[in-house]
């Protein structure tokens, strides 16, 4: 797709995104996605990196992601409110841009609602990848709202899990998600406990949306060699795994200062040792050493993801043609005469003398009032 | 203007804000501005504030600009990139978001670039208002370029400056101002220097853009009683005061934090006094205490501009009518079933089984192409 002009700002809407994950499928997208992911995550170091910066209010939280390289800078609104689904709401909103390091300029702005889901599910596969036990059949799914059919099919496809086994307190939730996923080649079964979903699982994916200190995985629930994917827990006062289920696992995490702050890993002290994944992924620090290892990915959620699925998506939108062109950014002839724009403002009868200035204007809105009701 | 449904978010094109601004008049969209500024610095204490966060490259800065109180959120993307205008660009470009805090819906999304114009002079006459001489008559504008006019046509509509004397080191943008302006009461003498242009100014604006140190004012130049509007140095290695000029007057800063790193005030040391205006504006500190006082206004932009600025645009969009609506957010008859929006991507042959995943999308899109064609 051609910028129609210098200015225009390639803009994909909801339906946009959905058209683009269902001509290129369910899969392939998740699989491309953790391909750009794995990508980007190999070359850490090139990236400006900050925590997100957060706006916490009683009922949820409100995030700006952002992140950059030398030539595209990304970032994220993100909102965290697990009491809007009572509203009719989603309980994670977003949006993103991507922008061009060397002028600034907004080049795509996307929906990131569908779009996170997808590129967490992507972004645990990857982790899982590198951190779960080869050949891993089973996995439970402790949580299955917005994001749990995203994960369930990321594993199947990008790891091989061929068992999801499911809980919610929400049976809604559940039947949900087995109307989503029953024809696929999964196996789906429903059970009545967190213990009864974990028990004999390789992966443990945990997506919960309290905001509050759960402790949906204790100890005593934990198997030798299982994979826990810890996916809620992702804010300040908002974890789902108890503290000892830590202490007694080889942790990961995507961006340890970020991390130290929103993950699960907020439970323990400032010197508890954990790995950043992409050392895991440029093989600079070992993944999972044994079959019997206890391994966690305190999964946050960080700006780099988000930087890979913009990318993605402004890819897969100039394939496809998909999208729109907005106006965010003034056309002008000369870019230093930005006043061209109200030029015709001057002669509005407010514009006369200084004094007049508000009487005036309210007289001239109600002249175009009355011009439009004859 | 009534939300069509519970997800549409408001959207303000630049056609649409400057449909605004010619609607209500210049002078009374400064002016009403200035008074919603004014309003929300009455209540700083209610906002949950950061300085902004910053990406700097070799040729400019993007930053996020977030800000809340218990009600709405609200942030800023904005680059600067100097030399911009030589590849057609506006120098600064930007955009912006209000939403609910007790949802974290994005109610409003808009333009920002003339907007940030707007404000920031409302911003300076606000200012000023509270720390100029009154009955001051005089401006030295230095800098000519995008910001220019809003400023002068700030300081004659709410301050009642007459006379503005110009000085610019591209002859081409001042005739552009000239243009712009030469049909209002203000009158306009061009200055063959920056010392011409500030002799017997009561106020001094300065607002060039250049990322360097510059010393575009030099106590030399200053007289007593001046007031100094310094807009253009906003960025760490940005200045355009003589560090003395700051040390032989009394300074005025926005948001201290965020001022310390941006404004003029980088070059001299933590502990050199300043006051925040809010406490003048709320008489909790005072302001200008002589005639023969200098006072400069070390402004850098912040976030609770452009909170003030999105809540005008959106009074005065809703009253008129103006914007359209977007699908930023999916609209979803369960909201725990986002997947819903991606369920026709589980037909396609991608998904037929884990190992035929990339083979498959790629045959899908063939097909559809094939199809398209035909």
């Amino acid at each position: 797709m051609k910028r129609p002009s210098l200015v225009q700002t390639h803009y994909l809407t909801v339906q946009d995104v959905a058209a683009i994950v269902n001509k290129i499928g369910a899969a392939a997208t998740l699989s491309r996605m953790a391909d750009y992911i794995h990508e980007d995550y190999l070359r850490w170091q090139d990236f400006d990196k900050c925590a997100r910066v957060a706006s916490h209010s009683a009922g949820g939280v409100i995030e700006l992601m952002p992140i950059a390289d030398a030539k595209t800078y990304a970032f994220k609104y993100v909102n965290g409110h697990p009491k809007n689904t009572f509203a009719g709401l989603p309980t994670v909103m977003a949006f993103g841009v991507l922008a061009d390091v060397d002028t600034g300029f907004p080049e795509l702005l996307s929906e990131l609602t569908l779009t996170t889901a997808l590129r967490t599910a992507a972004m645990s596969a990857v982790a899982a990848r590198a951190l779960a036990r080869p050949h891993s059949k089973s996995m439970a799914l402790i949580g299955n709202g917005a994001q749990s059919e995203f994960q369930a099919l990321a594993f199947h496809h990008l790891l091989g899990i061929e068992e999801i086994r499911l809980f919610d307190i929400d049976r809604a939730a559940t039947r949900k998600l087995i109307g989503n996923l029953q024809h696929t080649a999964l196996r789906l079964i429903v059970c009545g406990s967190i213990a009864e979903a974990v028990r004999g699982a390789d992966i443990v994916t945990t997506v919960t949306a309290d905001k509050t200190n759960a402790a949906i995985l204790t100890p005593d629930l934990i198997e030798p060699g299982m994979h826990i994917n810890g996916v809620g827990g992702d804010c300040p006062g908002k974890t789902e795994l108890h503290a000892d289920v830590l202490r007694g696992a080889t942790v990961f995490v995507q961006y340890e200062p970020q991390t130290r702050i929103e993950g699960d890993l907020q439970q323990l002290p400032a010197d508890f040792a954990v790995t950043e994944l992409w050392q895991v992924l440029r093989a600079q620090a070992p993944g999972r050493t044994s079959d019997a290892q206890v391994t966690v990915f305190d999964s946050v959620g960080f700006a780099l993801e988000d930087y890979s699925a913009l990318r993605f998506l402004r890819d897969a939108a100039s394939q496809l043609g998909i999208g729109q062109w907005v106006s965010l950014i003034p056309e002008l002839a000369d870019p230093k005469d930005l006043f061209s724009l109200i030029r015709p403002a001057l002669d509005s009868p407010a514009s006369a003398s200084p004094r007049a200035a508000r009487a005036g204007a309210v007289s001239g809105a109600n002249i175009k009032k009355r011009a439009l009701a004859a």
